[in-house]
Formats: C-alpha cells, sequence, structure tokens
C-alpha cells in the first residue's frame, strides 16, 4: 500500500487532523539506536525523538520488557517489589528532598497528580504558569496550555522569562530577572485579590515549550523562594527536561533550583506508558490519604521492568555524561552558522536539546516559522529527524536520543550548512 | 524479604495510602491463564482481573509486545499502518456508526477525551452522570465520582437506576424506569435553568461501579432518547464493560442502546496501558479539529501490536463465547445460594462479571460490607481472588479472566459454599 492510500485509510480510522509531521508524511518501521528506517529502505537520524532516550529498540529495554510480560502484569493492589526499587531508584537520582513518587501512565496524569498535590497540601487552588507552556492534554492542564497573561481563572501565566525578546528592551540581564520576578509578584498580588488561595507555580525547568529561552540569571531560584513564601510549592515538569536530557540527571539542577513537586514522564519507559511525580514523603502521604488515587495500569511490574531497564542503560552506557559531552560539541560546531546565516539568530540549549531561533530579520528579531519548518522539511529529504517548535514555531528543535554520537552531529552539521546554502545561498 | 519489610520500603518509596487489597496483601510474582502464584508458590484462581482479559501473560500477546518493541516504537506523528488496522479492527466489532477512534493511554484519559468531543460538538458544558460512578482520576472526570444528587456544577447526577434498592418501593419495573427517566429530565430542567448548556450524559454501560445493578427495563435507550432530545450525546463508558465482558462485545449490546461515544479501556492491552474513543468520523474531526489533540505514548505501533494481539486471541478463542457461556453456567451454579444464606441476597451481572449482593437483613437490605469483604479475604486464604465493591462496597465483585472455565467456575463455588458456612453456619 502506498502512502496516499494509507493516508486515506488513517483519516477515516483515526480521524482527519490526527497529526503528522512533515509536508510528505513518512512511513517509518524500523528503529534502532540513533536510526529510523521508513518503508522504502531510507535511513534516518532521528534527531527529534528524546522519548526513545536510551535509542530505538534498545535490546536491554525490550529482554526485561518481554521477561516482565511474560512472567507477570498485575495492577499495583497486590505488593510487587521491582515497582518499589524502581520508585527508590528514580528517587536516589534527584535531590535528597525527594523521597516518595506516585506512577502515572503519561505526562498529562503527571501534572495532573503534581496539581492536586500542590492543591490538597497549601489549601490553594490558584497555579501560575508561563504564557506559552504546554503541559499536557486533560481538560484541567489544557488550562495550562498558551495562557494568555492576565485572566481571571484559577490558572495565570507570566510571560516566560528569556534573555533573546527581553519583556524590557536595553536593561541588564540582572534588572531582567526583576521585571520577571515582578510578573510572579504581580499574579500573587492578583491571586490574592480575587482571593484565590495561591496552590503554586508550574512550570518546565528549561522551558522547553516555550523554545529553550535562555533565562534571565537566578529567576528560577527566586522564584521559588516567592512562591514559597507565598504558601505555594514549586512543580517543576520534567517531563522533557529530565533524565539525562540536559547533561545533568534533571533540568531543575542546570537552571539551579530545588522544586518541591517533580512531574516526569517521555522517557521514563524508552516509549513504554510511564511517568509519575516525585515529592516529599509527607506531601505524597497527604495527597494519598485525600484522593485515594489510583491508576490501574501504573505501578505495574511491567511499568518497573522497563523503567529499571532504563535506569540500568543510562548509568552503565553514562548517557547522562553522553548528553553533555556530545551536547556541547554539537552547540560547538554549530556556533559559527549565525555569523554565516542572517536566519540563524541564536543558538540555545542544554545537553542534548538544542534550539535554533529563525528570523527573517535580525534587528526586529521577526520569528520566521516558514524558514524553520522549510528547514526541518529539507533536513528530511537528506535523512535527519528535527521539527520545529517554540512559542513562536520558528525554533528548529534538536533533541536526538541519548545515544547521539559526535559523528552524528558531524553529519548533521554538514547538512544542515548544506539545507541553509541551498535556502540562503553561499555566505 | 519478607512481606513486611516490602510494605515498609513501599510506605517510604510510594507513599502511605498506595492502595493494597486484604488485610494481609500478597505478594504476587507470577500469571499464567487465570492463575496467579505469590512468592511463597501458593496458586490463586484470578477471579478478580479484567484487565488481563485473555490470560495473564499470554504468549500471543507477549511474543506481539517483543517483536514490536524490538522492531519500532515511536510516537505517531509518522505515517503506522498498524494502528489503522487496528482502528479499523475496533469499528468492525462496534456499531457501524461508530467507526473513528482517538487513542489514549488510560481509561481516565479516554472519558477526558470522550466528554471533551460532547463539549466542543454541542458547544454545552453540562453533563450528567450517575451517584455511585467511578470514570477516572484526573481533576475534571473526579468531578464525576460518587456525584452526590443535585448540585451546582457542571457535572450532576441523577441517582442510578436500579431495582435491588428502587428508587420508591412498591411500584413496578415500568413505573421504576419512568421514575429514573424523570431524575434524567430534572438534571436536563436544572441545566437549563441555570444556563449551561447540556453536552452529554457518561455512564457504564453496565453500571459496573455502581455494583452491576439490574436496571429496569427500557432505561438505557429512552434515556438516550431524552439526552439527544435536549441537544445532548450519549457517552458509553465501556472501560469496565467492554470486550467481551459482559458475553457480549459490548456493555451497550447487553443494557441494549447505542452511545454517540464510547470510551475503552482496562482490557483493550491485557495489562499494556491502551485505552481509546469510538465515535463517528463527524465528531472525530471536529474534536481534532479543535482541539489539535496528541497523546505521546498513544496510537503507537507499540499500542497497535499488542492491541491486535488481543483482539486475535479473543477472535481466534472465542473468548466473547466463552464469556457468555461460562458467565451463565456460574451464575447458574450460585443461584441456590440466596435460598441457603441469607446474607446473599441478590445475584447480579452479566457474562464473566458477576456480583453478590451481601446484606445483614434481607427485609431492610442492610448493606454488609463487612460481610463482603470478610468473605474476600477467606477465599483468598482459600486460593480465590475477589473483592467487595459497588456503590455500598458490599457487592463481592466476580471477574475474572476470560479465559475462565467451568472447572474453575465449580472449584469457585465448592470454596464460596464453604467460606459461608464458616462464617453462617450450615444451612
Amino acid at each position: 500500500m502506498n502512502n496516499k492510500e494509507l493516508l486515506a485509510r488513517r483519516e477515516k480510522a483515526l480521524g482527519k487532523g490526527a497529526p503528522l509531521f512533515y509536508r510528505e508524511p513518512i512511513n517509518i518501521i524500523r528503529g534502532e539506536g540513533v536510526y529510523l528506517f521508513d518503508d522504502t529502505g531510507k535511513r534516518y537520524i532521528d534527531m527529534y525523538n528524546n522519548v526513545p532516550c536510551v535509542g530505538h529498540a534498545h535490546p536491554h529495554v525490550v529482554e526485561a520488557m518481554l521477561k516482565q510480560a511474560g512472567t507477570l502484569n498485575v495492577h499495583s493492589r497486590y505488593l510487587h517489589e521491582s515497582i518499589v526499587k524502581y520508585a527508590e531508584r528514580l528517587a536516589f537520582h534527584h535531590d535528597k528532598s525527594l523521597t516518595t513518587t506516585v506512577f502515572t501512565c503519561t505526562g498529562t496524569e503527571a501534572n495532573e497528580v503534581a496539581i492536586m498535590i500542590a492543591r490538597c497540601s497549601t489549601g490553594g487552588r490558584g497555579i501560575i504558569c508561563t504564557d506559552a507552556a504546554y503541559h499536557g492534554n486533560s481538560e484541567e492542564i489544557r488550562k495550562l496550555t498558551h495562557t494568555p497573561v492576565g485572566g481571571k481563572g484559577e490558572v495565570r501565566s507570566i510571560p516566560f522569562p528569556q534573555t533573546y525578546r527581553p519583556l524590557q528592551a536595553g536593561v541588564s540581564e540582572a534588572e531582567l530577572t526583576e521585571l520577571y520576578l515582578a510578573e510572579v509578584r504581580r499574579v500573587i498580588e492578583e491571586f490574592a485579590a480575587a482571593g484565590i488561595k495561591l496552590a503554586g507555580m508550574l512550570v518546565c525547568s528549561i522551558l522547553a515549550n516555550e523554545g529553550l529561552p535562555n533565562i534571565p540569571a537566578g529567576f528560577m531560584p527566586r522564584a521559588v523562594e516567592m512562591v514559597r513564601e507565598a504558601g505555594g510549592l514549586f512543580i517543576a515538569d520534567e517531563v522533557q527536561a529530565g533524565l539525562c536530557r540536559s547533561g545533568r540527571w534533571w533540568g531543575y539542577e542546570v537552571t539551579g533550583f530545588i522544586p518541591d513537586i517533580v512531574s516526569m514522564g517521555k522517557p521514563l519507559g524508552n516509549g513504554f506508558p510511564l511517568a509519575g511525580v516525585i515529592a516529599s514523603e509527607d506531601l505524597v502521604n497527604l495527597f494519598r490519604a485525600s484522593t485515594r488515587y489510583f491508576n490501574t495500569f501504573a505501578s505495574s511490574p511491567l511499568q518497573a521492568a522497563v523503567g529499571n531497564a532504563v535506569l540500568d542503560v543510562l548509568e552503565k552506557e553514562k548517557l547522562c555524561e553522553n548528553s553533555a559531552d556530545v551536547g556541547a560539541y554539537l552547540r560547538s560546531r554549530l556556533a559559527p552558522l549565525p555569523a554565516r546565516y542572517d536566519s540563524i539568530a541564536d543558538i540555545r540549549g542544554h545537553g542534548l536539546f538544542v534550539g535554533l531561533e529563525w528570523v527573517s530579520d535580525r534587528t526586529t528579531k521577526t520569528p520566521d516559522k516558514r524558514g524553520a519548518a522549510e528547514a526541518a522539511n529539507r533536513l528530511k529529504d537528506k535523512g535527519f529527524l528535527v521539527a520545529n517548535a517554540g512559542a513562536l514555531g520558528n525554533v528548529l528543535k534538536i533533541r536526538p536520543p541519548l545515544v547521539f554520537a559526535r559523528q552524528h552531529a558531524d553529519t548533521f552539521v554538514d547538512a544542515l550548512d548544506e539545507v541553509l546554502q541551498d535556502m540562503y545561498g553561499n555566505s
């Protein structure tokens, strides 16, 4: 069957508008390590997928899944050691104040639980987020998606902190930090004025969906302080930022703060639905007593087997170190591009999560979503999978599996250079 | 490690109050077909778990999972035929009006999507549910959990329809149907009076959590009509009722109605996190256009492989027929009990989903939650896993994997008889 026929069947079976990448969608049939292969046998270097963090079809993870699925997979109202061990191992890699985990199946569910923990422990309802975030797809969590600044509800936003398009031009970074902190204070005061008790603030530790901005120095730890002083809890969404993506185990280590509650997701199961929330024992005990939370498919022996296998690989193959090392190398290889192409205005990121800011005019910083999307499509043709993203859709998102190596970075940068030459001419 | 030590570690790692079954929790380490085995080697007949519907560790499902996990598991923004095929196969088993599926990872997420579909297509917000339901654990779906009759919000309930503790004593079943329909009408009118446009009604097709009541004849199809006339859509929650559990493919076939939207979950993946919502193409297209819904772990090749494998087994091993046949046999073997034991006041159910209503007084119908829980604990000691459930916690819930056979029913009924004799003496 050709892709056109498959697409027609897909529209009937899954509905028109079930999201697809690329002008000409690709039919991926096999994966191995950093490689994906389509139905014509074409090989791609996967530079987009953070979920298969230890690489596509990693044999240790597949073996662990097989062994457990062939032995036992049942819900968590019976005792089972493996999920306890998995929770202990996750806690080991976190700050020591974070000890106790509630498992879920998806990042959306993790953020649901994170907010419930904040609300039931503070007695408040008000949540502060940023204005260009995405934290999940449920009715409640959708309130945190591209939340306009201002508003009257229980969820209110601040303009996301960044240095590239700052809240005010011509100020120092230290002043900028104060300006963004003033936004946090503003929302806290507006909640108070509206009689809405603060529950907390929920942000991605590295502001991934906002476009990986450089955050004005000191903003994160000072925002944490400010939220706590106002009686709220600080929730770090590590669904994208966590598990070695940033070159550290958790994004909050990179942006320098210690959250009260952490939601985790995407990479935990290398594609197996596995997510969760870690917090202090007291917070989790109170949440459990208040809600009697139960999640049929979560905390299962199968989730545990897969999660433990992913941790085995991360630890054994030293993928956190690889993420830091190859990420830095990739950024060093990309560094000359802004001088050669006006369209590439900014290169940002942490570890193996890099964003290239695409503009049509350097002075006005006019976002060029079209250019970034065009580049993604051309790179796909050359065998490299990336996508455009960010608050304005103009950031080329580079986020390969953590087994990505220096030679992959080299071939990618060469291909990107060719694409840029084709699009914008020699320079 | 003994169970006491494991329990202490579990409380630290997962929090106190992470739900557990039985006075003395059991440490299950292996499953096969209808059997579960604990760490002492003790074998149990699993009469509770609906999730592993084709049996624990079914080799065909394990093999399909292994093969796919070793080949490819990636999100759904690339084309892949298997998820399309799986959606087509699900649609084949549904009423022909239901054609198009949105996949999710959990039943909670499925009910989230179901309600969003109803809301975005009707423009309404009001949802009618029953007063003793459970449909999931998110902030929005929790509003449908044990929702008191009356109320002022967007979610309002009716007393769940039943013949055992009827809304009014001494009336005929036909009159009872009218009384419960009047409750639906009342909520519709209260929404209208409050200026809340109706979105729809969401109920489990067989009212599983309510305690599997006998529903007054004609209630369901007439409630569907009434909701549609008021501009709403009817959502069947088939997370527990569906996929052959009731002796038919879907619970709505047993209770005689055709829903607009169906949420599905638990058994779809035999324990792999897989759930979804099926509706008409038009409804799903509108939902997709309105929300751009995307779910990272859903619609994946791995979900599809597992879902297809479960359908293979259900079809090949004729488990729908087995559910109907063995379920009827089990109820026929249980039928003499109420005459022998006053505590067993009612036997209800469909297919391999049976409820025994436990009372301390036949005349007053005083629910005996303690008796049902005691029986569940004693049956566990004898090697049979069941639990007490229902609106009042006094219904012994019997819901084995669908590979449950007549000889298992025989050994169970003998054991239950012994337990009843021990608890209440010979009769």
